[in-house]
């Protein structure tokens, strides 16, 4: 049971933004620019970082709902997210990927972690500085999402289906299209 | 040195914001709802829960602007910051805010951490629904914003003078003008 009154009905993350739109806006507008804006990292990739890090944090919700949005933004292909949360390093992508995920985990634990040589390897393989920042940035905003969905107890449904279906309707549409059908359906009751 | 090539002349979270407008302008969104929208908790109060987050983070600038920032919202009392930082519940502050203070605590390391019994202490000393879910996203927001600093390894001068005139004018003018004017002056560079 979540620890305040959340509306019924919206598990995860939806039933807190329910309950404060004025936060929901910029939290969606953030995840827009980040995971689904214009980017040389695609919408899948990000997607990955955004999974492997809520996987890092143990937050259900999350690791399941945005490995079901990455899985649909790289042909279906869930296997690959397992793997990636399971051991990157021998998963089939990128080398410059991996070294960004070696980045996203040590910010998950504390940005201090992070090494020049970190950064080196990554922009060795290819990183920019924009992917850089944009990974170390999802990385945190996940470790926000992750502690806001857990922190309120919010209802986290263990039905795969219904993560897939959703995960396949933002792949396709956004967050910000989806989160305003929901607020919009909620929060003028 | 930081990570990345950020606009130089800004420390903290500025530079990292001056590269990426458009992840900033929803950041700035956030923040200014939470810490200094309409609410029952003091833009002071709800600074002091920053400020405790981001010193169990061990990000040296959140915590010392936002230390300042707190100060100067409660008649620039830095020694009751300070209070708050060490040992809050012995610090000249409500109880009620001492066990919103301990929920941040157990969000700060792992949302999966706060108890029924912690939000029921809450409850029971007055906190309302609204003021939990808040103090449950501003511990998860500062969780973000500490890595964010900390992970491109920002400037973060040691000058205290810095902070405090810089807190005073963000407790008087608010995070979305201040951060307008360094915007606009960088960006368009």
């Amino acid at each position: 049971m979540p620890h305040i009154q959340l509306p019924e009905g919206l598990p995860g993350i939806r039933g807190a933004m329910a309950f404060r739109p004025e936060t929901a806006k910029p939290l969606n507008d953030l995840v827009e620019v980040l995971l689904r804006g214009p980017h040389s990292l695609t919408p899948g990739e990000r997607e990955l970082i955004a999974t492997y890090v809520s996987y890092l944090n143990d937050c259900y919700y999350c690791q399941t709902i945005h490995g079901a949005i990455a899985a649909a933004s790289l042909d279906d292909n869930e296997e690959l997210v397992k793997r990636v949360k399971a051991d990157f390093q021998h998963a089939d992508i990128s080398e410059k990927l991996k070294a960004l995920l070696v980045i996203a985990g040590k910010v998950q634990k504390d940005g201090k972690n992070v090494t020049a040589e970190d950064v080196e390897d990554a922009r060795r393989l290819g990183a920019t500085d924009l992917e850089i920042h944009d990974t170390v940035l999802i990385t945190a905003a996940f470790c926000m999402f992750n502690r806001y969905v857990d922190g309120l107890a919010t209802v986290q449904p263990r039905d795969e289906e219904m993560y897939r279906e959703r995960g396949k309707r933002i792949a396709r549409d956004g967050y910000a299209a989806v989160s305003k059908e929901y607020l919009a359906a909620y929060v003028t009751q």
